[in-house]
């Protein structure tokens, strides 16, 4: 990102070290009664899924603090910690986020928990299918749910199999996952080690974990999961996580990160000289560069746009800027 | 950020395995002539730094062939490679950057190494002043590089002391460079400690280390610290790394990382909001909004704006857009 | 570990930075021929499986390298290289160890990738099954290899189920997984996402990746995957890594980590005091101290030890100490 | 390390998901009244540095909760706990020491800092000395506490200097102090960046930080900086950490880790093997084989072990085994 001058804070003070003020406040842990009246409960996700909160550490006035250590002293004033911490997201100074953390209890998928723990810079204790017996229940889909393989967005799907045929599907679903769970115990009662008998049970059985990470590299995770292109299944969580937990915890820098990571548009050098050539009117200039460059080709007298081109339609639909080509 | 849809590949080709013609390229290791060329050869920073290259693992080509796996098979002409790698910068898509390695021998002021060993994701072997003697070098100033501290933006700093009060600060610099030296090898000649010697070298003392980082976090490294808010000295070798070495390993990336990440914009969920009613003619809404939500406020009859507002303004200006309260 | 006097080196030469002798040496990258010679070629694991060698980053001298800047500079010949090398890793100066990285492509049943993926200090890029169609080939079990589970040892397995009821388990194994595949192979043939159709998949199913990891964390690895009570696949992986590609990448690094790491035995705070005890003679006062410390309790006239006194009879058979209580 | 047979628990139930008893328990957050009577307070070290107490996260029975997750559920007796986590120190099953959470506020000399910041696992917010002015106050060492360089050990002291050399020591160091903050007080007040000023201070000067860590890294990190080859000012601040936080913190924890991790031996193969041939009663077997290996070697008359054999002495006496070669 192009950096702008700018600093933070217009006051200058001179001072030796962190001030007693700072320091008296903490006789007592951070907690936040809107979170703590929600431990323990837990938070429906799929068929059988659940999110659960078990403990935090911290809250919005802790990255203010951390963030005035490292980013200088300001102001005490609440209206100022709100705007010191939407400064801290949109300039991506994350390490402060780092000093709160949060601790859930779930239970999902094994499908898409093998998404899920690829976000390494969680601590993570999961339920033991070795030392004990695997949980009893499996991701069911509705005969309305079957969603179909996107052909242009090789990653994703788009629509939803006719409910007949969808019926069907449903039907087969509960077979299968009826006749994997029978040789399962069928080897468990012929005395087969339970690491080995688990061996053919299906990825959509549910496994169950605590999951603790800090807010910025959670924040991480659901910038990424919460995303349209994330699959349903854990988009599922992750909004569950956001919303229902992450909202009530930080509000200030939950707000932020809507503002300034969900809900923001990055343009490319690229397209911020051709956004500044349409604002000044050089509609033919955009044209001509991007058919130089091979972003729009003549294909049967139409202007076809590449895939990157087509990224940038919808940011110019977003800015409401007309686009050239159509 | 808003995700759009629209994939990375067109074609749809059914397969079971990583195909073996992916498999048969690999007989040997992957290398950059262009690169080996520069092993061993030392980059100067600063008056008495370095950066040297060790080693490497990977180049362009590793990053398409991890990327192939985990975002399906796309086809191997040149221009493809280089479609994908921008594909996954732009889109974020950060682990087959990991893919790469990075190995340095860096001469260092210990306050440059200060910064730079807060990115965490490296890995590192520091000279020892345990063990050994201390370096004997330190940053010396040139008279006309005296920088002034910024009060507006109070992390940084803005122009220079004159020549004349700058030689009188570089002659006081030699003097207590002098002095510290003097008192270590003092104490070292007395038989103190090395581990307890040092403590009152200067932190513009050199240091020297093995340094070693995946690509994806050193173009994060690259990123925070190219930037021109970052302190000039460390500045000086993140623009060595880049340009010197990165440019010549890994072209492609590097471009890509120009393009989308040095260069980029990011506009908020309000700026859209605002470039979206400044682009249809709705000045005069733009300014009521901003006055309401305190982004700008009317000072001795003149509209000021506050530090985010302002932060737009260079926004509009890049994108040629007029700041419709001047 | 108590940690004993006495350092790594008795010449004390003083020096002033890393000699340029030490810096001579690196106009060329790191290579070793026994390992250049096996790029490419699948080492076979389990009944489908594979390890296979892509590219490396230095090697034992890059060890060497690395701990001569971070704990002196030492001498030059092979047998002192190996005594530094042997040195670090007794004492489990890890850094060094980090300072070369091994990149492998695997093919894993999923079941085991879900516990070779824990390791979170790797690099990884996997085969996605939302992209492409998931690898047609799952885990077969012999029908003499049913493992049987372990009833004192909650975790493991013992023995083996007989061959005749093996047979039935390993007929069903073959049907199970036939009609998962085909059960999967109807949702995508029915246009079913892709991501979705999967979900049903067996834990046996292979998968594919790109793994890269520093040797510090791949011998960590290797350390808890290699272990008898390790499951019997990741074993079988372990095992192929270390001493198909490990042993000849880095052979005096595996041969101190053989010696130091995977045969070592660690005695705690009490045992040190029991053995000293034991060495002396006083065998009474060992019963009358295990038995007052609830290690030992007297069942039926019998001195029965706890788990931990379990543990401790098997270090003492391994140091070929008479156990007192027998 | 080798691995003995034997599981953690003899009881065995069969269980489809973690119990309702194991999740009812979770309606508030854990705490611990030893350690909140401690929130805020500053443990002095050295002469004017501290640690002080902000937050934690998690207890002994949240180690206990993870775990049971992950190695199956035992009991639930406070007996029982202990055993678990003793058990799980032995093993080092990590996983679950990670569920808890520290933050602490420190004040540390920059030299010490160097050291400790090199722990890459924690969360860190250090006091800013571009945004602020650089704390007025160094370490200052007493005339009879000027160590000696110990020239057996290169790492490490031994003894100190006469109290007469030492008093010229701490006067100089006094002037040198206050010298380099004279220049760098002269260059604040020439308007020069706080930012470049700071570069020549001594690295005596304290910073202050909020670090947060994990337990299981937490005692990673008191692991190697307790130990008597650490340095003397790292070693204390890790003692304070240690023995007035960790301790009330997680008591059991604490306990286990002095027993498992702190006050352990560790035995090599070769080691093992010496000590049962000793054992057994096969002194001479035990020289020639150490003679042959190089371990001993004969210089005037006299068998001198090498550094690896004089690590071995030091365990023999440990274990009260008479040192064969003496």
């Amino acid at each position: 990102m192009i950096s702008r001058p700018g600093g933070m804070h217009r006051t200058d003070e001179v001072r030796g070290q962190m001030t007693d003020a700072v320091n008296e406040i903490h006789k007592t842990r951070n907690s936040v009664p809107e979170l703590d009246a929600i431990i323990g409960e837990k938070f429906p996700v799929l068929n059988d899924g659940f999110v659960r909160l078990i403990d935090y550490l911290g809250d919005d006035s802790s990255i203010v603090q951390a963030a005035r250590v490292s980013y200088g002293k300001g102001a005490k004033k609440r209206s100022q910690d709100e705007e010191l911490i939407r400064y801290l997201m949109r300039h991506r100074h994350t390490s402060p986020f780092e000093m709160c953390e949060l601790k859930l209890h779930v239970r999902v998928p094994m499908d898409t928990w093998r998404q899920w723990i690829r976000h390494r810079t969680a601590s993570v204790n999961e339920y033991s299918t070795r030392y004990s017996i695997a949980i009893d229940a499996a991701v069911k889909t509705e005969p309305d749910h079957w969603r179909l393989q996107d052909y242009v967005n090789r990653q994703g799907s788009a629509g939803f199999l006719d409910s007949e045929t969808g019926k069907t599907m449903s039907d087969r679903e509960s077979e299968i996952q009826a006749a994997c769970r029978k040789v399962y115990e069928n080897r468990i009662e012929a005395g087969v080690a339970r690491e080995q008998a688990r061996k053919d049970l299906p990825l959509s059985t549910y496994t169950e974990a605590y999951w603790k990470i800090d807010l910025h590299n959670l924040l991480h995770f659901l910038h990424l999961r919460m995303k349209l292109n994330a699959q349903y299944e854990i988009r599922e969580y992750a909004n569950t996580i956001g919303y229902k937990i992450v909202s009530k915890w930080v509000p200030i820098t939950w707000q932020a990160f809507l503002d300034y990571e969900m809900n923001s548009l990055m343009l490319s050098k690229y397209e911020i000289e051709m956004v500044s050539l349409l604002t000044s009117g050089q509609v033919e200039a955009v044209i001509d560069r991007m058919k130089k460059d091979d972003f729009l080709k003549l294909k049967d007298g139409k202007l076809v746009p590449n895939l990157e081109a087509m990224e940038f339609e919808s940011k110019l639909e977003i800015l409401k800027i007309p686009v050239p080509w159509r």
